[in-house]
């Protein structure tokens, strides 16, 4: 890991309208490039609102995407790694959530496909089953850059803190977590949740969420954040559109796990989180 | 389960001296059942200061307790569960630091030793290592009572996510945790933790703290609290000494789960919370 660096996190407001929307994540990139940012996360469905109903609408598939083409010339251009977000990603008919991830040079490194997908149905608060539009991707996410080792997932998959887990074991110091919380899970949530993945996997953690636009008809909670290894919020959006900032210092991993060895202190007798054999989805 | 029923949690003032601690446990137990408890919680250490000079000096084999004896009795004569928070126990020259489960009858069910001893080092502010006096115990401790069924684990067990993930798969609806974090990692971590385990595993979690007592030289946060299956603080103490209360309704927990389905959503294909060999430490 190179000593430190200046990490952004994109809280754009997404519309619906893709090209206002991708033009806005260029624009965003630039900006948080400008200010000597060398890793820059967007929010979940960057391109498209959090809708079932637009999925398809909006998807794109890897080969033929102008959303993926502007973001690649983005990173290429200003030479900065972009995880960018997810968008609704169109595959042999499928539609899935997907990640891509570009570096420096503006190519595709990896792909997070979001593993699980959210159903959710709080009576007279929120209801929302991605599964009815959506497929599941089936693989952990670990990516090596120059700056460090970064795990990603989308939003619901940060739930399950086995994942987390496994990617520690990958060596990942730094978690990044495009995601849309809503009214109601959001203020529950979304900081004791990103803060403690963080403070058990001693490790640093940055979430990505689109703005709060009461114009969708899925609001998403906003207040992006970026945790460190203590679980300390280092930086944190409000509700609007905002590009917040963060040091990530590969020395306070090191300082935090040797003043509270949880790592080590695993009782792997007595319990194991390990890859499952790929079958048996129960 | 029983459909609901209500839980104290004692925040003793712990002091240095054995026969007022016991006294005390013993007044606040038979207050609790006063006011219609059915299972009550006491704190980690609660016969004894949390220092590892004290541990030996204070300490009593299960076999020859006059601290589990007055337990017991008051278990027995006020017809209430009690989980008594832990003392220091001797066996065959080792000491561990457990929670014996005691019945209405006032026989003891099971017992918990903690199976992760706390080593922490922070500059200037905390140091402390269990390992140097204690000896680790290596069993889930999952207890079935007319109530529901409980997990047990002692502070610092707490820390590692796969051991409530392991006690939701043996069917546990509320996590008891007699705890001691101190001035440092108490503000840091301890809410935002007890709150994650309940909405992750979607179970009811009790913490129960000894109170702020800055005559000690290891000083308790405080803070005893009990939280609902979606991470809702129903109750929670200050600083001092206070009895905290709250109902545990089973129907919540089904409902929670019903809203969202998270422990359904597991992608157990893709990893698996398994329990170790009893080999290999690392």
């Amino acid at each position: 890991m190179k000593n430190h660096f200046k990490l952004a996190v994109c809280q754009m407001n997404v519309v619906d309208n893709k090209e206002t929307n991708v033009k806005k994540a260029v624009d965003m990139i630039e900006s948080a490039a400008r200010n000597d940012a060398d890793l820059i996360l967007l929010p979940e469905m960057f391109n498209c609102p959090y809708d079932n109903s637009k999925f398809r609408e909006y998807a794109e598939s890897a080969e033929d995407s102008a959303t993926l083409e502007m973001i690649s010339e983005t990173a290429r251009n200003s030479g900065v790694y972009v995880v960018a977000g997810s968008i609704p990603e169109l595959d042999d008919g499928k539609l899935y959530n997907s990640s891509f991830i570009f570096n420096r040079d503006g190519e595709v490194m990896d792909v997070h496909r979001k593993m699980h997908l959210f159903d959710i149905h709080v009576p007279g608060e929120i209801s929302f089953r991605e599964s009815e539009t959506l497929t599941a991707g089936d693989k952990v996410t670990v990516v090596e850059t120059d700056l460090c080792r970064i795990g990603v997932v989308i939003c619901y998959d940060i739930r399950f803190p086995e994942l987390s887990r496994l990617m520690v074991d990958k060596g990942v110091e730094l978690i990044l977590v495009p995601g849309a919380f809503n009214m109601t899970t959001g203020p529950a949530h979304w900081e004791t949740l990103m803060r403690v993945r963080a403070v058990d996997n001693q490790v640093y953690l940055a979430a990505a969420s689109p703005a709060r636009n009461h114009e969708l008809s899925y609001i998403a909670y906003g207040h992006s954040m970026v945790v460190d290894p203590w679980g300390e919020v280092l930086s944190q959006a409000g509700a609007s559109e905002e590009i917040i900032y963060a040091e990530v210092n590969s020395s306070r991993i090191i300082d935090v796990r040797n003043q509270l060895p949880l790592l080590e202190n695993r009782r792997k007798d007595i319990y194991r989180v390990t890859e499952g054999s790929g079958q048996n989805k129960d």
